[in-house]
Protein backbone atom coordinates (compact mmCIF):
# COMPACT_ATOMS: atom_id res chain seq x y z
CA UNK A 1 0.00 0.00 0.00
CA UNK A 2 1.31 3.27 -0.89
CA UNK A 3 0.33 5.15 2.39
CA UNK A 4 0.58 8.82 1.07
CA UNK A 5 -1.24 8.38 -1.69
CA UNK A 6 -4.20 6.42 0.06
CA UNK A 7 -4.10 9.24 2.73
CA UNK A 8 -4.88 11.87 0.18
CA UNK A 9 -7.29 10.06 -1.50
CA UNK A 10 -9.17 9.98 1.99
CA UNK A 11 -8.31 13.70 2.37
CA UNK A 12 -10.26 14.36 -0.75
CA UNK A 13 -13.14 12.24 -0.22
CA UNK A 14 -13.66 14.17 3.30
CA UNK A 15 -13.33 17.39 1.87
CA UNK A 16 -15.69 16.47 -0.90
CA UNK A 17 -18.08 15.36 1.83
CA UNK A 18 -17.52 18.25 3.94
CA UNK A 19 -17.75 20.62 1.50
CA UNK A 20 -20.88 19.32 0.02
CA UNK A 21 -22.65 20.45 2.98
CA UNK A 22 -21.66 23.59 3.73
CA UNK A 23 -24.30 26.45 2.80
CA UNK A 24 -24.31 27.82 -0.10
CA UNK A 25 -22.62 31.46 0.26
CA UNK A 26 -25.83 33.48 -0.75
CA UNK A 27 -28.95 35.49 0.67
CA UNK A 28 -28.81 38.22 3.16
CA UNK A 29 -26.52 35.79 5.63
CA UNK A 30 -23.98 35.70 3.14
CA UNK A 31 -21.22 36.85 4.92
CA UNK A 32 -21.46 35.12 7.91
CA UNK A 33 -21.46 31.80 5.72
CA UNK A 34 -18.76 33.32 4.28
CA UNK A 35 -16.87 33.25 7.17
CA UNK A 36 -18.06 29.93 8.13
CA UNK A 37 -16.81 28.40 4.78
CA UNK A 38 -13.61 30.29 5.30
CA UNK A 39 -12.92 28.45 8.62
CA UNK A 40 -13.47 24.89 6.83
CA UNK A 41 -12.29 25.01 3.88
CA UNK A 42 -9.10 26.68 5.47
CA UNK A 43 -7.02 23.23 5.52
CA UNK A 44 -5.93 20.78 8.58
CA UNK A 45 -5.58 16.88 8.29
CA UNK A 46 -9.60 16.12 7.69
CA UNK A 47 -8.36 13.23 10.68
CA UNK A 48 -11.78 13.08 12.67
CA UNK A 49 -14.17 12.71 9.66
CA UNK A 50 -11.62 10.05 7.90
CA UNK A 51 -11.26 8.19 11.20
CA UNK A 52 -15.34 8.38 11.29
CA UNK A 53 -15.03 6.73 7.95
CA UNK A 54 -12.56 4.00 8.23
CA UNK A 55 -14.15 2.87 11.29
CA UNK A 56 -17.61 2.44 9.45
CA UNK A 57 -15.41 0.57 7.12
CA UNK A 58 -14.03 -1.29 9.56
CA UNK A 59 -17.41 -2.71 10.95
CA UNK A 60 -18.61 -3.14 7.20
CA UNK A 61 -21.05 0.14 7.03
CA UNK A 62 -22.16 0.79 3.34
CA UNK A 63 -24.45 3.45 3.51
CA UNK A 64 -22.34 6.73 2.24
CA UNK A 65 -25.25 9.14 2.46
CA UNK A 66 -26.28 7.61 6.90
CA UNK A 67 -21.90 8.53 7.30
CA UNK A 68 -21.52 11.14 5.68
CA UNK A 69 -23.27 14.22 7.61
CA UNK A 70 -21.96 12.93 10.74
CA UNK A 71 -18.37 13.14 8.76
CA UNK A 72 -19.41 16.93 7.82
CA UNK A 73 -20.65 17.81 11.20
CA UNK A 74 -17.65 16.63 13.34
CA UNK A 75 -15.66 18.50 10.98
CA UNK A 76 -17.70 21.60 11.55
CA UNK A 77 -17.69 20.99 15.41
CA UNK A 78 -13.79 20.46 15.41
CA UNK A 79 -13.92 23.99 13.38
CA UNK A 80 -15.94 25.75 15.81
CA UNK A 81 -13.84 24.76 18.51
CA UNK A 82 -10.82 26.50 16.59
CA UNK A 83 -12.64 29.97 15.37
CA UNK A 84 -13.28 30.55 18.70
CA UNK A 85 -9.93 29.32 20.67
CA UNK A 86 -8.55 31.75 18.32
CA UNK A 87 -10.59 34.74 19.30
CA UNK A 88 -8.76 37.93 21.20
CA UNK A 89 -10.48 37.00 24.17
CA UNK A 90 -9.23 33.41 24.31
CA UNK A 91 -5.62 32.51 22.83
CA UNK A 92 -5.92 35.56 20.19
CA UNK A 93 -4.17 33.87 17.48
CA UNK A 94 -3.54 35.95 14.12
CA UNK A 95 -2.65 32.83 11.96
CA UNK A 96 -3.41 28.84 11.69
CA UNK A 97 -1.80 27.15 9.39
CA UNK A 98 -0.25 29.19 7.86
CA UNK A 99 -3.72 31.52 6.93
CA UNK A 100 -5.14 34.15 8.88
CA UNK A 101 -7.54 33.08 11.35
CA UNK A 102 -11.17 33.65 11.24
CA UNK A 103 -11.55 37.17 13.63
CA UNK A 104 -8.67 38.88 11.79
CA UNK A 105 -10.52 38.62 8.44
CA UNK A 106 -14.08 38.86 9.24
CA UNK A 107 -13.72 40.84 12.57
CA UNK A 108 -14.36 39.73 16.58
CA UNK A 109 -18.22 39.75 16.38
CA UNK A 110 -18.35 37.74 12.78
CA UNK A 111 -16.05 35.30 14.66
CA UNK A 112 -17.91 34.92 17.55
CA UNK A 113 -21.35 34.35 15.14
CA UNK A 114 -19.81 31.60 12.46
CA UNK A 115 -18.41 29.54 15.00
CA UNK A 116 -21.62 29.68 16.86
CA UNK A 117 -23.13 29.08 13.15
CA UNK A 118 -20.79 26.29 12.73
CA UNK A 119 -21.22 24.15 15.95
CA UNK A 120 -25.34 25.01 15.06
CA UNK A 121 -25.01 23.46 11.69
CA UNK A 122 -22.91 21.21 12.70
CA UNK A 123 -26.22 19.42 14.46
CA UNK A 124 -28.53 20.55 11.71
CA UNK A 125 -26.48 18.76 9.14
CA UNK A 126 -26.00 15.71 11.18
CA UNK A 127 -29.91 15.32 11.75
CA UNK A 128 -29.90 14.93 8.10
CA UNK A 129 -28.94 11.29 8.25
CA UNK A 130 -31.90 10.55 9.23
CA UNK A 131 -33.79 10.58 5.96
CA UNK A 132 -31.33 8.13 5.11
CA UNK A 133 -30.53 6.14 7.37
CA UNK A 134 -33.66 2.96 7.52
CA UNK A 135 -32.34 2.10 11.07
CA UNK A 136 -33.43 5.35 12.40
CA UNK A 137 -32.14 4.22 16.19
CA UNK A 138 -28.62 4.27 15.43
CA UNK A 139 -28.95 7.85 14.32
CA UNK A 140 -30.34 8.63 17.29
CA UNK A 141 -27.58 6.99 19.29
CA UNK A 142 -24.82 8.56 17.07
CA UNK A 143 -26.81 11.78 17.78
CA UNK A 144 -26.67 10.95 21.08
CA UNK A 145 -22.53 10.94 20.82
CA UNK A 146 -23.07 13.50 18.50
CA UNK A 147 -23.76 16.08 21.21
CA UNK A 148 -22.34 14.52 24.14
CA UNK A 149 -18.58 14.43 23.44
CA UNK A 150 -18.08 18.27 22.09
CA UNK A 151 -19.75 19.46 25.28
CA UNK A 152 -19.11 20.38 28.83
CA UNK A 153 -18.21 16.88 29.56
CA UNK A 154 -16.25 16.61 26.72
CA UNK A 155 -14.48 18.63 24.54
CA UNK A 156 -15.24 22.07 25.70
CA UNK A 157 -14.86 20.96 29.40
CA UNK A 158 -11.49 20.23 28.55
CA UNK A 159 -10.89 23.47 27.12
CA UNK A 160 -12.22 25.40 29.79
CA UNK A 161 -9.96 23.50 32.09
CA UNK A 162 -7.06 24.05 30.70
CA UNK A 163 -7.87 27.72 30.24
CA UNK A 164 -8.25 28.01 34.19
CA UNK A 165 -5.06 25.98 34.79
CA UNK A 166 -2.53 28.28 33.06
CA UNK A 167 -0.23 29.15 35.83
CA UNK A 168 -1.29 26.50 37.98
CA UNK A 169 0.53 22.83 39.05
CA UNK A 170 -0.95 20.26 37.08
CA UNK A 171 -0.98 16.93 38.40
CA UNK A 172 -0.76 13.79 36.26
CA UNK A 173 -4.47 13.29 36.87
CA UNK A 174 -5.64 16.55 35.89
CA UNK A 175 -3.11 16.60 32.51
CA UNK A 176 -4.96 13.24 31.86
CA UNK A 177 -7.97 14.88 32.07
CA UNK A 178 -7.36 17.80 29.96
CA UNK A 179 -5.89 15.44 27.25
CA UNK A 180 -8.58 12.96 27.32
CA UNK A 181 -11.11 15.56 27.35
CA UNK A 182 -9.65 18.39 25.05
CA UNK A 183 -8.43 15.94 22.23
CA UNK A 184 -9.68 12.37 22.85
CA UNK A 185 -13.34 13.19 22.83
CA UNK A 186 -13.76 14.17 19.53
CA UNK A 187 -11.90 11.35 18.34
CA UNK A 188 -13.79 8.70 20.18
CA UNK A 189 -17.01 10.57 19.05
CA UNK A 190 -15.41 9.86 15.50
CA UNK A 191 -14.48 6.62 15.86
CA UNK A 192 -17.60 5.65 18.02
CA UNK A 193 -20.22 7.39 15.37
CA UNK A 194 -18.58 4.87 12.39
CA UNK A 195 -19.07 2.09 14.54
CA UNK A 196 -22.75 2.79 15.55
CA UNK A 197 -23.82 3.68 12.63
CA UNK A 198 -22.41 0.24 10.81
CA UNK A 199 -24.30 -1.63 13.17
CA UNK A 200 -21.24 -2.57 15.75
CA UNK A 201 -22.64 -3.92 18.85
CA UNK A 202 -22.68 -2.51 22.28
CA UNK A 203 -19.24 -3.85 23.57
CA UNK A 204 -17.80 -3.21 20.61
CA UNK A 205 -18.69 0.58 20.79
CA UNK A 206 -17.13 0.45 24.15
CA UNK A 207 -14.11 -1.30 23.21
CA UNK A 208 -13.94 1.55 20.04
CA UNK A 209 -14.48 4.26 22.24
CA UNK A 210 -11.34 3.07 24.84
CA UNK A 211 -9.27 2.60 21.41
CA UNK A 212 -10.14 6.03 20.27
CA UNK A 213 -9.51 7.62 23.98
CA UNK A 214 -5.87 6.18 23.40
CA UNK A 215 -5.00 7.49 20.26
CA UNK A 216 -5.92 10.55 21.18
CA UNK A 217 -3.59 10.35 24.15
CA UNK A 218 -0.60 8.77 22.41
CA UNK A 219 -0.93 11.57 19.93
CA UNK A 220 -0.95 14.16 22.83
CA UNK A 221 2.11 12.54 24.44
CA UNK A 222 3.99 12.44 20.80
CA UNK A 223 3.63 16.12 20.35
CA UNK A 224 4.90 16.64 24.11
CA UNK A 225 7.96 14.54 23.14
CA UNK A 226 8.59 16.37 19.59
CA UNK A 227 8.79 19.39 21.05
CA UNK A 228 11.94 18.20 23.31
CA UNK A 229 13.24 15.82 20.57
CA UNK A 230 12.41 17.63 17.34
CA UNK A 231 14.22 20.60 15.58
CA UNK A 232 12.58 23.51 14.22
CA UNK A 233 13.64 22.17 10.77
CA UNK A 234 11.37 19.32 11.23
CA UNK A 235 8.55 20.34 12.96
CA UNK A 236 8.00 23.62 11.15
CA UNK A 237 7.30 25.51 14.43
CA UNK A 238 9.45 26.50 17.15
CA UNK A 239 10.70 23.54 19.71
CA UNK A 240 11.02 23.58 23.36
CA UNK A 241 7.92 26.10 23.42
CA UNK A 242 6.61 24.30 26.23
CA UNK A 243 9.26 24.90 28.29
CA UNK A 244 9.62 28.41 27.41
CA UNK A 245 5.71 29.40 28.72
CA UNK A 246 6.42 26.73 31.72
CA UNK A 247 3.54 24.50 30.22
CA UNK A 248 3.33 21.63 32.28
CA UNK A 249 3.60 18.23 29.73
CA UNK A 250 3.76 14.41 30.21
CA UNK A 251 7.75 15.21 29.40
CA UNK A 252 7.99 17.45 32.63
CA UNK A 253 5.99 15.27 34.31
CA UNK A 254 7.58 11.55 33.95
CA UNK A 255 9.94 12.38 31.83
CA UNK A 256 11.14 11.35 28.22
CA UNK A 257 11.94 7.55 28.52
CA UNK A 258 8.90 6.97 30.36
CA UNK A 259 6.60 9.19 28.12
CA UNK A 260 7.80 7.12 25.24
CA UNK A 261 6.75 3.79 26.97
CA UNK A 262 3.32 5.34 27.45
CA UNK A 263 2.96 6.27 23.56
CA UNK A 264 4.10 2.70 22.62
CA UNK A 265 1.42 1.24 25.53
CA UNK A 266 -1.58 3.38 24.53
CA UNK A 267 -0.88 2.54 20.81
CA UNK A 268 -0.38 -1.16 21.20
CA UNK A 269 -3.87 -0.94 23.43
CA UNK A 270 -5.79 0.69 20.66
CA UNK A 271 -4.49 -1.54 18.12
CA UNK A 272 -5.00 -4.87 19.96
CA UNK A 273 -8.55 -3.59 19.96
CA UNK A 274 -8.82 -2.31 15.94
CA UNK A 275 -7.19 -6.03 14.52
CA UNK A 276 -9.35 -7.94 16.95
CA UNK A 277 -10.28 -10.90 15.22
CA UNK A 278 -12.56 -10.46 12.67
CA UNK A 279 -11.95 -7.11 11.95
CA UNK A 280 -9.60 -5.82 9.01
CA UNK A 281 -8.53 -2.41 8.05
CA UNK A 282 -4.79 -1.80 6.85
CA UNK A 283 -5.59 1.57 6.18
CA UNK A 284 -7.13 2.29 9.49
CA UNK A 285 -3.87 0.30 11.01
CA UNK A 286 -1.61 2.21 9.07
CA UNK A 287 -2.78 5.32 9.88
CA UNK A 288 -2.75 5.66 13.55
CA UNK A 289 1.04 4.47 13.49
CA UNK A 290 1.46 6.78 11.16
CA UNK A 291 -0.36 9.85 13.35
CA UNK A 292 1.51 8.51 16.89
CA UNK A 293 4.95 7.41 15.46
CA UNK A 294 5.33 10.98 13.17
CA UNK A 295 8.21 13.35 13.74
CA UNK A 296 6.23 16.24 13.20
CA UNK B 1 -59.40 33.25 35.19
CA UNK B 2 -56.79 35.16 37.14
CA UNK B 3 -54.72 35.64 34.57
CA UNK B 4 -51.41 36.56 36.90
CA UNK B 5 -51.94 34.01 38.75
CA UNK B 6 -52.28 31.64 36.00
CA UNK B 7 -49.10 33.06 34.65
CA UNK B 8 -46.82 33.14 37.83
CA UNK B 9 -48.17 28.96 38.10
CA UNK B 10 -46.67 28.30 34.00
CA UNK B 11 -43.37 30.32 34.81
CA UNK B 12 -42.84 28.31 38.27
CA UNK B 13 -43.68 24.86 36.11
CA UNK B 14 -41.27 26.02 33.34
CA UNK B 15 -38.20 26.96 35.71
CA UNK B 16 -38.50 24.18 37.67
CA UNK B 17 -38.53 21.66 34.37
CA UNK B 18 -35.46 24.18 32.96
CA UNK B 19 -33.25 24.29 36.44
CA UNK B 20 -33.76 20.24 37.21
CA UNK B 21 -31.85 19.98 33.26
CA UNK B 22 -28.95 21.95 34.11
CA UNK B 23 -25.63 20.03 34.77
CA UNK B 24 -24.99 19.95 38.51
CA UNK B 25 -21.97 22.95 39.69
CA UNK B 26 -19.61 20.20 40.81
CA UNK B 27 -16.39 18.51 39.32
CA UNK B 28 -13.43 20.16 37.01
CA UNK B 29 -15.70 22.01 34.72
CA UNK B 30 -17.27 23.60 37.84
CA UNK B 31 -16.70 27.28 36.50
CA UNK B 32 -18.08 27.21 33.26
CA UNK B 33 -21.72 25.42 34.88
CA UNK B 34 -21.83 28.09 37.25
CA UNK B 35 -21.43 30.86 34.41
CA UNK B 36 -24.17 28.32 31.91
CA UNK B 37 -26.33 28.24 35.35
CA UNK B 38 -25.93 31.72 36.20
CA UNK B 39 -27.17 33.22 33.03
CA UNK B 40 -29.84 30.82 32.94
CA UNK B 41 -31.36 31.70 36.60
CA UNK B 42 -30.36 34.99 36.00
CA UNK B 43 -34.34 35.78 35.44
CA UNK B 44 -36.67 36.33 32.11
CA UNK B 45 -40.26 35.55 30.81
CA UNK B 46 -39.61 32.18 30.10
CA UNK B 47 -41.57 32.69 27.30
CA UNK B 48 -40.91 30.26 25.06
CA UNK B 49 -40.99 27.02 27.15
CA UNK B 50 -44.18 28.39 28.39
CA UNK B 51 -45.61 28.44 24.95
CA UNK B 52 -44.06 25.32 23.86
CA UNK B 53 -45.93 23.59 26.73
CA UNK B 54 -48.83 25.52 25.95
CA UNK B 55 -49.25 24.43 22.35
CA UNK B 56 -48.79 20.92 23.57
CA UNK B 57 -51.50 21.11 25.31
CA UNK B 58 -53.70 22.61 22.79
CA UNK B 59 -53.38 19.71 20.57
CA UNK B 60 -53.81 17.16 23.75
CA UNK B 61 -50.09 16.36 24.80
CA UNK B 62 -49.60 14.43 27.73
CA UNK B 63 -46.65 13.00 28.68
CA UNK B 64 -44.54 15.58 30.22
CA UNK B 65 -40.84 13.74 29.87
CA UNK B 66 -40.96 13.65 26.54
CA UNK B 67 -42.17 17.59 26.34
CA UNK B 68 -39.65 18.61 28.64
CA UNK B 69 -35.77 18.56 27.62
CA UNK B 70 -36.75 20.58 24.59
CA UNK B 71 -38.23 23.11 27.30
CA UNK B 72 -35.43 23.14 29.11
CA UNK B 73 -32.92 23.12 25.70
CA UNK B 74 -35.37 26.14 24.25
CA UNK B 75 -34.60 28.54 26.88
CA UNK B 76 -30.88 27.37 26.87
CA UNK B 77 -30.55 28.44 23.17
CA UNK B 78 -32.71 31.33 23.86
CA UNK B 79 -30.09 32.46 27.01
CA UNK B 80 -26.79 31.30 24.87
CA UNK B 81 -27.85 33.80 22.01
CA UNK B 82 -27.93 36.63 25.32
CA UNK B 83 -24.73 35.82 26.40
CA UNK B 84 -23.19 36.01 23.61
CA UNK B 85 -24.79 38.94 22.03
CA UNK B 86 -23.98 40.97 25.55
CA UNK B 87 -20.27 40.20 24.51
CA UNK B 88 -17.75 43.08 24.43
CA UNK B 89 -17.49 42.39 20.57
CA UNK B 90 -20.93 42.23 20.31
CA UNK B 91 -23.34 44.47 21.84
CA UNK B 92 -21.13 45.24 25.10
CA UNK B 93 -23.84 45.36 27.67
CA UNK B 94 -22.63 44.98 31.16
CA UNK B 95 -25.98 44.33 32.74
CA UNK B 96 -29.21 42.54 31.39
CA UNK B 97 -32.49 42.94 33.23
CA UNK B 98 -30.33 44.45 36.67
CA UNK B 99 -27.77 41.96 36.48
CA UNK B 100 -24.45 42.01 35.61
CA UNK B 101 -24.15 40.10 32.47
CA UNK B 102 -22.17 36.43 32.22
CA UNK B 103 -19.25 38.43 30.90
CA UNK B 104 -18.90 40.52 33.53
CA UNK B 105 -18.78 38.27 36.37
CA UNK B 106 -16.55 35.44 35.01
CA UNK B 107 -14.35 37.21 32.57
CA UNK B 108 -14.96 37.60 28.58
CA UNK B 109 -13.52 33.95 27.96
CA UNK B 110 -15.77 32.13 30.12
CA UNK B 111 -18.41 33.81 28.58
CA UNK B 112 -18.03 32.86 24.99
CA UNK B 113 -17.40 29.04 26.59
CA UNK B 114 -20.57 29.24 28.57
CA UNK B 115 -22.47 31.08 25.78
CA UNK B 116 -21.11 27.34 23.43
CA UNK B 117 -21.36 25.05 26.70
CA UNK B 118 -25.29 25.97 26.34
CA UNK B 119 -25.94 25.84 23.00
CA UNK B 120 -23.83 22.51 22.91
CA UNK B 121 -26.00 21.48 26.36
CA UNK B 122 -29.23 22.74 24.36
CA UNK B 123 -29.02 19.39 21.86
CA UNK B 124 -27.62 17.09 24.27
CA UNK B 125 -30.47 17.84 27.03
CA UNK B 126 -33.13 17.93 23.86
CA UNK B 127 -32.06 14.28 23.02
CA UNK B 128 -33.37 12.54 26.29
CA UNK B 129 -36.46 12.55 24.82
CA UNK B 130 -35.96 9.65 22.78
CA UNK B 131 -35.55 7.86 26.40
CA UNK B 132 -39.48 8.73 26.73
CA UNK B 133 -40.80 9.17 23.65
CA UNK B 134 -42.68 5.68 22.05
CA UNK B 135 -42.99 7.68 18.93
CA UNK B 136 -39.41 8.43 18.02
CA UNK B 137 -40.22 9.62 14.84
CA UNK B 138 -41.84 13.12 16.67
CA UNK B 139 -38.91 13.68 18.39
CA UNK B 140 -36.87 13.58 15.61
CA UNK B 141 -38.86 16.26 13.60
CA UNK B 142 -38.68 17.93 16.91
CA UNK B 143 -35.25 17.97 16.82
CA UNK B 144 -34.99 18.86 13.39
CA UNK B 145 -36.89 22.18 14.20
CA UNK B 146 -34.75 22.49 17.35
CA UNK B 147 -31.77 22.56 15.13
CA UNK B 148 -32.73 24.71 12.57
CA UNK B 149 -34.76 27.38 13.39
CA UNK B 150 -32.00 28.60 16.02
CA UNK B 151 -29.17 28.53 13.24
CA UNK B 152 -27.90 30.83 10.47
CA UNK B 153 -31.57 30.32 8.44
CA UNK B 154 -33.02 31.21 11.69
CA UNK B 155 -32.03 33.47 15.02
CA UNK B 156 -28.73 33.41 14.01
CA UNK B 157 -29.10 34.63 10.52
CA UNK B 158 -31.24 37.62 11.55
CA UNK B 159 -28.89 38.19 14.15
CA UNK B 160 -26.27 38.71 11.72
CA UNK B 161 -28.19 40.77 9.23
CA UNK B 162 -28.86 42.83 12.25
CA UNK B 163 -25.16 43.39 13.00
CA UNK B 164 -24.35 44.32 9.65
CA UNK B 165 -27.35 46.48 9.20
CA UNK B 166 -26.13 49.19 11.42
CA UNK B 167 -25.92 52.60 9.81
CA UNK B 168 -27.39 51.10 6.61
CA UNK B 169 -30.50 52.36 5.39
CA UNK B 170 -33.09 48.97 5.72
CA UNK B 171 -36.07 48.06 3.78
CA UNK B 172 -39.16 47.37 4.75
CA UNK B 173 -38.35 43.83 3.14
CA UNK B 174 -35.55 44.01 5.17
CA UNK B 175 -36.66 44.99 8.59
CA UNK B 176 -39.55 41.85 8.67
CA UNK B 177 -36.81 39.23 7.52
CA UNK B 178 -34.71 40.41 10.08
CA UNK B 179 -37.78 40.38 13.39
CA UNK B 180 -38.90 37.03 11.83
CA UNK B 181 -35.48 35.76 11.59
CA UNK B 182 -34.61 37.09 15.03
CA UNK B 183 -37.23 37.26 17.10
CA UNK B 184 -40.02 34.52 15.41
CA UNK B 185 -37.51 31.90 14.94
CA UNK B 186 -37.10 30.51 18.63
CA UNK B 187 -41.27 31.51 18.76
CA UNK B 188 -42.08 29.39 15.43
CA UNK B 189 -39.67 26.51 17.20
CA UNK B 190 -41.40 26.59 20.58
CA UNK B 191 -44.76 26.59 19.36
CA UNK B 192 -43.80 23.96 16.21
CA UNK B 193 -42.18 21.69 19.03
CA UNK B 194 -45.34 21.63 21.21
CA UNK B 195 -47.58 20.62 18.17
CA UNK B 196 -45.25 18.08 16.90
CA UNK B 197 -44.39 16.24 20.19
CA UNK B 198 -48.41 16.18 20.87
CA UNK B 199 -49.14 14.47 17.43
CA UNK B 200 -50.51 17.24 15.29
CA UNK B 201 -50.87 17.00 11.61
CA UNK B 202 -48.02 18.30 8.59
CA UNK B 203 -51.39 20.97 8.13
CA UNK B 204 -51.65 22.07 11.73
CA UNK B 205 -47.98 22.29 12.31
CA UNK B 206 -47.69 24.32 9.34
CA UNK B 207 -49.93 26.40 10.28
CA UNK B 208 -49.02 26.62 14.29
CA UNK B 209 -45.35 28.49 12.50
CA UNK B 210 -47.49 30.49 10.76
CA UNK B 211 -49.14 31.93 14.05
CA UNK B 212 -45.91 31.59 15.85
CA UNK B 213 -44.11 34.36 13.33
CA UNK B 214 -47.01 36.51 13.34
CA UNK B 215 -46.81 36.53 17.40
CA UNK B 216 -42.82 37.30 16.89
CA UNK B 217 -43.54 40.09 14.43
CA UNK B 218 -46.15 42.03 16.43
CA UNK B 219 -44.89 41.27 19.43
CA UNK B 220 -41.78 43.48 17.78
CA UNK B 221 -44.05 46.24 16.55
CA UNK B 222 -45.53 46.23 19.79
CA UNK B 223 -41.84 47.05 20.65
CA UNK B 224 -41.33 49.85 18.41
CA UNK B 225 -44.90 51.46 19.17
CA UNK B 226 -43.94 51.33 22.97
CA UNK B 227 -41.09 53.48 22.04
CA UNK B 228 -42.88 56.57 20.92
CA UNK B 229 -45.99 56.20 22.90
CA UNK B 230 -44.87 55.20 26.35
CA UNK B 231 -43.46 57.01 29.47
CA UNK B 232 -40.22 55.88 30.66
CA UNK B 233 -42.36 55.36 33.74
CA UNK B 234 -43.96 52.80 32.41
CA UNK B 235 -41.04 51.56 30.39
CA UNK B 236 -38.75 51.46 32.91
CA UNK B 237 -36.62 52.28 30.62
CA UNK B 238 -35.83 55.66 28.38
CA UNK B 239 -38.20 56.10 25.27
CA UNK B 240 -37.37 57.59 21.78
CA UNK B 241 -33.80 55.56 22.17
CA UNK B 242 -34.73 54.09 18.39
CA UNK B 243 -34.98 57.48 17.51
CA UNK B 244 -31.99 59.05 19.21
CA UNK B 245 -29.95 55.66 17.83
CA UNK B 246 -31.36 56.64 14.30
CA UNK B 247 -32.94 53.23 14.14
CA UNK B 248 -35.18 52.14 11.84
CA UNK B 249 -38.23 50.61 13.05
CA UNK B 250 -41.87 49.74 11.64
CA UNK B 251 -42.53 53.08 13.23
CA UNK B 252 -40.65 55.18 11.43
CA UNK B 253 -40.52 53.31 8.02
CA UNK B 254 -44.98 52.95 7.92
CA UNK B 255 -45.98 55.14 10.91
CA UNK B 256 -47.69 54.82 14.30
CA UNK B 257 -51.31 54.25 13.20
CA UNK B 258 -49.97 51.73 10.22
CA UNK B 259 -47.94 49.99 12.90
CA UNK B 260 -50.75 49.71 15.21
CA UNK B 261 -53.47 48.34 12.25
CA UNK B 262 -49.83 45.82 11.72
CA UNK B 263 -50.28 44.26 15.20
CA UNK B 264 -54.04 44.44 15.13
CA UNK B 265 -53.58 42.15 11.79
CA UNK B 266 -51.18 39.78 12.97
CA UNK B 267 -52.67 39.09 16.11
CA UNK B 268 -55.93 38.82 14.68
CA UNK B 269 -54.15 35.65 12.11
CA UNK B 270 -52.43 34.09 15.13
CA UNK B 271 -55.80 34.23 17.05
CA UNK B 272 -57.56 32.52 14.71
CA UNK B 273 -55.37 29.55 14.45
CA UNK B 274 -54.71 28.99 17.88
CA UNK B 275 -58.48 29.04 18.38
CA UNK B 276 -59.67 26.88 15.24
CA UNK B 277 -62.40 24.69 15.56
CA UNK B 278 -61.79 21.78 17.56
CA UNK B 279 -58.85 23.24 19.35
CA UNK B 280 -59.18 25.13 23.06
CA UNK B 281 -56.43 26.86 25.63
CA UNK B 282 -57.75 29.40 27.20
CA UNK B 283 -54.74 30.38 29.20
CA UNK B 284 -52.58 30.38 25.41
CA UNK B 285 -54.93 32.92 23.90
CA UNK B 286 -54.83 35.43 27.15
CA UNK B 287 -50.92 34.64 26.89
CA UNK B 288 -51.07 36.07 23.44
CA UNK B 289 -53.27 39.47 24.00
CA UNK B 290 -51.21 40.48 26.89
CA UNK B 291 -47.60 39.82 24.68
CA UNK B 292 -49.21 41.84 22.46
CA UNK B 293 -51.15 44.51 23.52
CA UNK B 294 -48.54 45.18 26.70
CA UNK B 295 -47.88 48.71 28.24
CA UNK B 296 -44.59 47.81 28.90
Amino acid sequence: MDFKEELEKRVAYAEKVIYSYLPKEEGYQKKVIEAMNYSVKAGGKRLRPILMWETYQLFGGTVRETIEPFMAAIEMIHTYSLVHDDLPAMDNDEYRRGKKTTHVVYGEAMGILAGDGLLNFAFETACRSFSHNTDGDTTVEALQVLTRKPGIYGMLGGQVIDVESVNQEITMEKLEIIHKLKTSALIEASMMIGAILAGASEEEIKEIEFAARQIGLAFQIQDDILDVTSTMEVLGKPIHSDEKNNKTTYVTLIGLSKAKEQVADYTKQAMDIIKKSGRKNEFLERLIIELISRKK
